[in-house]
């Protein structure tokens, strides 16, 4: 038996075979009674039928008078009938009307007179203006069908129907059992190699909303015989048991070994990418996953085989996830060798809906917080081009997308400054930023995926900024710069400046090491500008060619000891608490198509750009030069 | 002041000015810290940050070694590069990369020697396989803008980025005050006027589901004192309070004195049906909410007037509810004065989506939870015509309709089996049934409204079922007539028959009172010709025309002693325990359009008839004679 996935299983057949598994073997929800009161959100286990009628007697259906319809036959409004007291009660609405009555008149026709006898000028039809028993609900009829949801209006049928109490599914009990010697938990403050314990309540919350109940068990160390242990606990007391990390083929893999001793394992290693090293197994109608670590293996891992063996046990139908079609506007490369699932960015601009790729790592668990959809690369393929349409998964309201602004360009943190702002301007708006350096920006608006893009982009010839590139690559116009900030560029040291670094020559020094921004961005220009006329030769540079995406990418690295030094902006060096060497002052606008520049999202953008609370906010951040931000500096 | 309504407002007005009047009156959530681990669920009151970089060291992205690359450049396939032990260390995916490395190699590239130096055939490329210090979040970086939900990688984000704990928004807490002399709490029998108090539960439910806390307080009888201190007590524990009942303008009306004293009242009387009696109100930052006592009415004040003053108290928009068209199935009139919402149950019936509107009464809690949708009648809008096509407000998913079984006309308690088998069978599919009795099926069908429909409707000329009406409304053919059940007719009469009825011609006995099912049903078609055969004059029959829609509520007529007789099935007779004086057996099938006849759904229904478990149901309903359901009878 290999404990080693050397093969990996399509993950079709696995979930298939998975899922028939603990089908053959009973898996599926008991029933418990519980008050109608509590039981919204559950799903009922059998038919409910109704105890009592409702309503129950014959109810008024007004505020009026009941009586004996014929009593009233004949009255017009030349000969009117005049009842006496005793042959009326007086009704409110719900009241029951009275053995022997058959009929209400609403009390703005009754003309009461002082004797408290009433005159009638209209016979009452029989049955008019009266509830009839059952009209809502007959005693005896089925009210809801089994496994169905329990609404807040069926809690309302089964009360009126008198039904106190109901039958309904028992929710699963889903054991977590976190493992690893670096697993600690979650804390401010952490030493390297300690990996925070986060997934069980990532899972939890997920369990939580599809309707399970969570059960998380403390960390176990590395040790067989604690795991095996903590495993057969779990199973005496859980309907599924999740191992979470240790089952990827490292050192410190004792999962499978522990679940093929507890159980029987019917898949080791599934051909998904992130997930990969997912283990399925089950000990008789006990289900046992053995889940990756990495956080977005174990939520692609639970959304992919742990929701449909939920759908099992509550006797439910998948839900078909909702789909759209959209532009891809990067390409993703996947290997021939699995189904990949890329998380992506939605957004609609300009009519067109547009997927911009999220990091990728199975690690990056803010990238399933960001995503709006989910790309499936099937095994087999080998990726998508940028411009090519594709189809998504939706994970947000497609409706949601239409109110999006989607920023792509050069990364700043008063974008999200913006983005915050926007978002409580007008609850109903978002922002949604991608940060691909000014070049691509330039590109995403030129290609229709953007409705705004940051640059700052410096024309070497005569020390301008944005305006000549804007020129080349929109020869046609149709676009305009809309003035944002002037922001302070320097190098980022170490606090204190340990290596007494003074000026960009001391980059090239002997045992230092520079962190850099990838290629396109504004600031990875700037840098091969200064160089060149410095005379500064970036091969001579120790980590010209590493690259980071942001600022703050750059400062945490100095920050952590593992750089020296970093070309940025201001702010991010505060952040970390850096030290800064200002270099130049550059102009940082906002690059925005015309077909978006009247939208409300993007007029809404303008007059926060030109608030006082994104003033203050910039003072707060830092080394920003505010002129006249949200006006336009030239159309195209 | 008038406590009454003699005008009422239009809504679009009313929520307006409710909703301003509390804005400005600084309505808003406060905020609270709470642990990250129990957030979900939850709104930020205010943007998040990172407190540490994820990850927050350099981290191997591989099981391999770590080196520092320079060592291994020059390594080739044929000029292999030997590495000292002290040069690499030992890494699994997530373990640091030491101090002086910056580069992983896998595993599989990597050839141990026995003196543990290990041979290299090619060279690490600086940063490979190394997930650099913040890859995921950056320390500093916004992780969630204000005011947004707290999604289960939202909580995973926070914690990887080292925030334990968030201030998220408070849920408003909404006080529910019952009122009324004749609510009682829900109970399985109740005496004649008792009105059980089951509005709290449903509003509970809906507020949690909305994401408020309702506290429920004691019902409170009709008397001016108690109301106003039970509404002076909540005011002082809620931010809003729904006082429940008593806000129509009948005799036991307190509500509005109550409310008056408290606050401010804005609105009495709203220009909707349902809902017409509602008040609005508050007390400074306080909202108050009188609630008609009519669940239905209260549902939809809450759905209309509170959601959206929730949607203040959490800075969030308001969802745009999804909407699709439907072609109504029959005509709804409306008075002009009211905005009128109308429960619909929807279908899709060969590509075309249908509309039919459920029971309209304000007392129908029932029609809430069998509503797909809500149909909104405009004031001043007299209706729609049955035809028209019309727009509604889907309460379910739209996906959802394509699997939903419709079937449209005579009724018989066998439906809600099949209901109930045929999602038992299989979980995606959802049957709906609306009875307009046999007549109003066929119609149904021939308008392509349905998928099927039950009918029992006998040719007086030759005693036959079914067959001949088919050929008159389906001259063309296009239908098939399914088997279903012969079942017994007769006179439903009150246990121990205490008015010796032995014949249909007891009927017009004096004093008997009858209750009929109304015109165009299989069985009112069945009595008229029973009269006309036997020369009884149904105007000498009292009650004749007491029309009822099912079975069930004709029998519910009878055994809570408000008419005498009734004619019916033997199985709505048994299971209200009545006496029961059989008069015929007549045939009931299924009449199927060929549109629909090789859908799964309608294949599932027909597998279902012949199944053991629908004879087993069917002899515990009693009466029904089964000899080969679910076969096709004829085909036209």
């Amino acid at each position: 038996m290999a404990f080693e996935y050397l093969t990996t299983m399509p993950i079709e057949k696995a979930k298939e075979s998975f899922l028939e598994t603990m089908r053959r073997e009973g898996f599926s929800a008991g029933s418990e009674t519980v008050p109608v009161a509590e039981a919204c959100g559950r799903k009922t286990a059998r038919a409910v039928y109704a105890h009592i009628s409702a309503p129950h007697y014959l109810a008024s259906a007004m505020d009026g008078i009941a009586l004996k319809s014929s009593l009233s036959f004949g009255a017009t409004e030349t000969t009117p009938v005049l009842l006496d007291p005793k042959d009326y009660t007086i009704v409110d609405t719900g009241d029951p009307v009275p053995d022997g009555c058959d009929a209400v008149i609403m009390v703005e026709d009754v003309i009461f007179q002082p004797d408290r006898s009433v005159k009638l000028y209209a016979p009452a039809v029989p049955w008019q203006h009266v509830r009839q028993i059952g009209e809502d609900i007959c005693a005896g009829e089925m009210i809801l069908p089994s496994f169905m949801d329990i609404t807040p209006a069926a809690v309302g049928a089964m009360l009126a129907a008198g039904v106190l109490s109901v039958d309904v599914l028992t929710r699963p009990v889903v054991g977590i059992i976190p493992t690893g010697d670096e697993i600690v938990a979650p804390a401010d403050s952490l030493k390297d190699g300690d990996i925070p314990e986060f997934n069980s309540s990532i899972f939890s919350a997920m369990l939580r909303e599809w309707g399970a109940e969570p059960r998380t068990y403390p960390i176990v160390p590395d040790k067989p015989e604690d795991i095996r242990s903590a495993l057969e606990k779990a199973l005496s007391e859980c309907d599924i048991v999740l191992l979470n990390a240790g089952s990827s083929a490292g050192r410190e893999d004792y999962s499978a070994k522990a679940i093929e001793e507890a159980g029987i394992i019917l898949c080791h290693g599934i051909a998904i990418r992130p997930g990969k090293p997912a283990i399925l197994a089950h000990r008789k109608d006990k289900a046992i996953l053995g889940v990756p670590g990495y956080p977005v293996s174990g939520i692609l891992v639970l959304s992919k085989l742990l929701k449909p063996l939920l759908e099992i046990w509550n006797h439910t139908a998948g839900e078909i996830p909702e789909r759209c079609r959209a532009v891809l506007t990067r390409s993703v490369v996947s290997g021939l060798k699995y189904q990949e699932y890329v998380r992506v960015r939605l957004g609609k601009v300009g009519g067109k809906t547009v997927a911009s790729p999220l990091g990728r790592g199975a690690g990056v668990v803010s990238s399933f917080m960001k995503a709006d959809g989910i790309l499936t690369i099937p095994q087999g393929k080998e990726g998508y081009e940028a411009g090519e349409e594709i189809e998504v998964e939706l994970l947000r309201e497609a409706r949601a997308l239409e109110h999006t602004l989607v920023v792509i360009g050069s990364h700043d943190p008063l974008l999200d400054e913006c983005a915050d702002l926007l978002h409580k301007a007008s609850p109903s708006l978002f922002m949604s930023s991608t940060h691909v350096g000014s070049m691509g920006g330039i590109m995403a608006v030129r290609r229709g995926e953007a409705h705004a893009a940051g640059i700052h982009l410096l024309n070497e010839a005569d020390g301008s900024y944005n305006t000549s590139f804007i020129r080349k690559y929109f020869p046609k116009g149709g676009v305009s710069l809309v003035e944002c900030v002037g922001r302070t560029q320097g190098l980022m040291l170490p606090s204190g400046n340990p290596l007494h670094i003074h000026s960009l020559e001391d980059l090239s020094r002997e045992g230092l090491r520079y962190v850099n921004r990838q290629k396109g961005s504004g600031t990875r220009i700037l840098i091969d500008y200064l160089c060149r006329e410095k005379g500064l030769d970036p091969a001579r540079i120790y980590g010209y060619d590493r690259e980071e995406f942001t600022h703050t990418a750059v400062a945490a690295q100095i920050a952590a000891g593992t750089a020296d030094a970093g070309m940025g902006i201001y702010s991010a060096a505060r952040l970390y608490g850096l030290d800064f060497l200002p270099v130049c002052m550059e102009q940082y606008d906002l690059l925005i198509p015309d077909s978006a520049f009247d939208s409300p999202m993007v007029r809404l953008l303008l007059e926060i750009l030109k608030s006082e609370s994104f003033r203050k906010r910039m003072e707060t951040l830092g080394g920003y030069h505010l002129e006249h931000p949200g006006t336009v500096r030239e159309r195209f």
